[in-house]
């Protein structure tokens, strides 16, 4: 079992999908033990802080990588499966930020109306008892919620010489924000540029469906991923796949255009390697769809469209990756 | 226990919410049996029929009502606890329709793309085993799928005088089309005339979340409601209550706005009933909501916000309500 | 020449489109000169009033009529064409009103923040000078605007036994808010239900394309309009013509859903009535529309396209009804 | 006058804005000769030709550029004056794209619909007559419109380390599309990099508000620009100025968010530079801007917002850079 070990010394973070050499080279059939540094920089540290004063905003979400994956050419596709995400740390944070979340005007969605106040909440991380404890800043609340660690960000460099932000989430994967991208969960990416450039980030030790005001409860993460590569085949949105669903994560503005995204390439999906006809699929979707948001704060928003994959008809889905590598990563979890 | 038994006459249809008579009167602490027609009127019967061709679209889903709410003023809450809803007829019936759906362009997203294929499924409803059944309508794939019988339409009269079609979601309910409209919920909604004026009607056999084409599995539905009351106690959009969570069904366009408006409420909802900071609200929704998507075919479209009550400062909902009426079906139900 | 002369008493007033009895019957070729009230109802009479305060939110915006329109049936068009509109006081008024407008947060795109000031301006208006003047509330600036009277709303009653709220704008017209119903314009509104049941009201001494804080220059009009009828042609969506332009008045939410429903309008109009290939005049529009804002702030939004006749290949026009009824309002004001 | 003259090789074209070395220096004062190619490279020459067997996606609106300027650092303003544009061809041409423009399917406002047919219109410029004539493809219509030549785009590096393609708008400027760059005007940018990296191209002979089938009649163009900087003066979305209007083009999705940036931001400068208070601004505004759609086609929406000069207290804007730089276009001009 090969296994490629990556701490990324603060230099090394980058703040952008495309547009910075790679760290490292990763050959398919690697798993990989990457630490990733929370949406913070780790520059959060008390609970005097305040995100818009110690937070540049250029390097806001740090990333680990990109990784040059090996053979990797444009038009196929990567695959990254989540072996397992633990928190670094023995607590997360999250915190209001003027002028960024769902429920207060944005730079995009101008108003003249003052910012919310900014508030800092800090969780307490329980990993053997696997909860995460919200505390009230007024009142005396408090709940031990599940520990669901994810990752908010996962891409590869952009089409058309972009280079974008790691705060946007688009076709190269990115910021998506959705729980869906937890331990288990094996995401599809296209590749646009030889080697794929890969990175991850923005681990969270859990967050709701949509990411309400802008920050899940953030956490530098201690990750196992195994990689692999599909060659010739495409992807034109980021797919996940898990032991029951297969999904598509859509992003785009407004909120329907990302629904309308991750419903259409899923029909096609089903097209192409189910065998339905485009109008059976869109019927068979209408009654057995799920349709969790992911993030309605980003400069993109994301919606997830999943369907039990004991719905379809019987299938060999990207070659059957997500069997082999959810494989490899149990040999390497009980090794 | 008062039973209200009612069965539709053809001719007591209505196709609106608000601009009808009642046709019978409820005193809250009443069980409904209602038998709701399909949203073709139950005039697609064969394979040979077309939407476009068989249905006058004044006459798109008939509502079973209104009911006028004894003693429902303006300002207090109509309580709709949903007992049982099962499948009136052993089949159930989706189309496409041209200009209609998610999918495709529309009177409002309009292009000048010619419409898709006019397209009918009939489905099997097996009671006892609990199964829809899809067939595609090229090849040969097959699936039995869960039966989860729920309403795409319950609301009351709309404010402001208004008088809105059958086909509309928005604050006076309507035509949600989330499938969290199951038996076990208790829908709140808020009383804009005297009377509150209740309709349901639109059974679907089941429907995945955003109802993709925009006709969900249309079945004729025998069901039971138990109708509560809550006097003094306003409700600015449809909530819903079951055993594990509380929710708010948000309606508008684009669809960030009806998950601004379901997460708004959801907020400020905690912060009236529970006790909660409006900040420490925002957060603790932050990190804890789900939100699957209701509609994205309808005049407005339907996001549902929903926390486990589990989190929640303990607190009570609607003066019980919920507890209250669902005793009341379980003793109908073993009645 | 036939006249009706109309002054609603206050109990005449309406607030709805459809859902109200005529109060006059007009035949067409009538001239019809109607008094308005402003969209306050004239109770905003001095600078210590307050929106919030002084006006019941189910009596914003009255409206004059309905006017039952001899011989109008569904699938006909009315053609309401604008003489004159004249200010019938000698001041207007605007205000901003909490969580209404477009740079703030509203009920629909909902936030957490809190509302902007409410703030009145009074503007004098000098009927002779053809000035309306703004006076800031802080400094002293000072600036007389062209007075450019138009009606923010015009409608007949809606389609699907709807009745909607006058501050609602649509395919049945409505709330529109578009500074091109001024003087000059005739209005096209496909009937829905027999004698059509037009109304009218929302005078503006003039705003902003955009209306941006939701309240123009607000002031009641003594209005004079020629209405015409034109059997067996039906209209889908409000049409405007001048003697320079046709126009669309396309209204939906997101605002991109206005502007596709107005071009797609335009363009099947330019086919169907100016002997156009529908992709040349998708081609021809792309090159010479004019596409100005109406309104971002009512329930929909609406944006109006245009396009010069000069550019168009000749035609009749709803029968040349703008030449007819022009002619009529130039005898009545010569008369 | 210092006069720089640039005819990019076809190596030197590039295809985004950041990411790019600079092609020359200029100095703030410098007049800027310089072609441009048109949006699909010069390759589309014939009626045969068809823009998606054509050209390559990648290649897509060329930019000659970037020309960095002296001085420029974080948080200045760069001045781009057009003091002409002329067509460098007798003709233009446009096209429906596959699954690109207003009134069809995208990738983004993805459907199961086919895409339009693609056809092309070829417009001959008369630059004597100062026309472009509009052929049908079906019948024989034909009509003369007025030549009135402009740049689609025109925009800085990114901020965030972004590079992003020069099919995008957004706060760095870019492929905004709005006729009002024609010559006469000035255009504000932002610099968000050292010597800004200033790019341009896209020339138009004319387009539609709105741009409707997302292709206008694309020309290369023989421009002069006057090239002005501001020092220690920050610009957060491009502003635009004439000798009547000042205005401001917001981009972003959906289209109401674009009308909210070029609003809100209005209003600031109106505020900043003009001494107006914020809510004053914002009623100013309501009474008096004028609102054209940019475009509805690009991956963000663009609408300008403009206010007249003559409606505003007396300032200096920008230092008067207007002024200067359109002097400076005059001494030119006169030889």
């Amino acid at each position: 079992m090969d296994v490629l070990r990556y701490r990324p010394e603060p230099a090394e973070l980058s703040w952008t999908f495309g547009g910075v050499p790679p760290v490292r080279t990763i050959r398919p059939g690697t798993l990989l033990e990457v630490w990733t540094e929370d949406a913070f920089g780790g520059n959060v540290r008390g609970p005097e802080d305040r995100i818009s004063r110690t937070i540049d905003p250029r390097f806001l979400n740090p990333q680990s990588g990109p990784f040059y994956v090996e053979g990797a050419e444009v038009g196929d596709t990567v695959a990254v499966h989540f072996v397992s995400i633990e928190p670094a740390r023995d607590w997360g944070v999250s915190s209001t930020i003027p002028f960024f979340g769902g429920l207060t005007s944005t730079m995009r969605t101008a108003t003249l109306q003052p910012a919310l106040e900014e508030r800092l909440w800090f969780y307490e991380v329980d990993a053997a008892a696997r909860t995460v404890t919200f505390r009230a800043a007024h009142g005396n609340h408090t709940v031990a919620l599940p520990l669901d660690p994810m990752h908010g960000t996962v891409g590869v460099a952009p089409a058309l010489y972009e280079v974008r932000s790691s705060l946007v989430p688009d076709a190269f994967g990115g910021n998506m924000d959705t729980p869906e991208m937890r331990a288990g969960t094996t995401c599809y990416l296209g590749v646009n540029v030889e080697g794929a450039m890969l990175s991850l980030g923005d681990g969270h030790c859990r967050q709701g469906e949509g990411e309400t005001c802008g920050v899940a409860v953030e956490a530098a993460m201690d990750t196992v991923v195994a990689i692999g590569l599909i060659k010739g085949v495409a992807t034109p949105w980021p797919r996940l796949e898990t032991d029951s669903h297969i999904m598509v994560a859509g992003s785009g503005r407004p909120l329907e255009d990302a629904w309308r995204v991750s419903h259409q390439d899923l029909v096609s999906w089903l097209a192409r390697d189910f065998g339905l006809d485009h109008l059976d699929a869109y019927q068979l979707v209408t009654q057995a769809c799920e349709c969790p948001v992911a993030n309605v704060v980003d400069p993109n928003y994301t919606m997830v469209t999943k369907i039990r994959k004991a719905y379809l008809p019987k299938a060999s889905i990207y070659r059957d990756a997500h069997a082999e590598l959810t494989g490899l990563g149990k040999a390497y979890l009980s090794g």
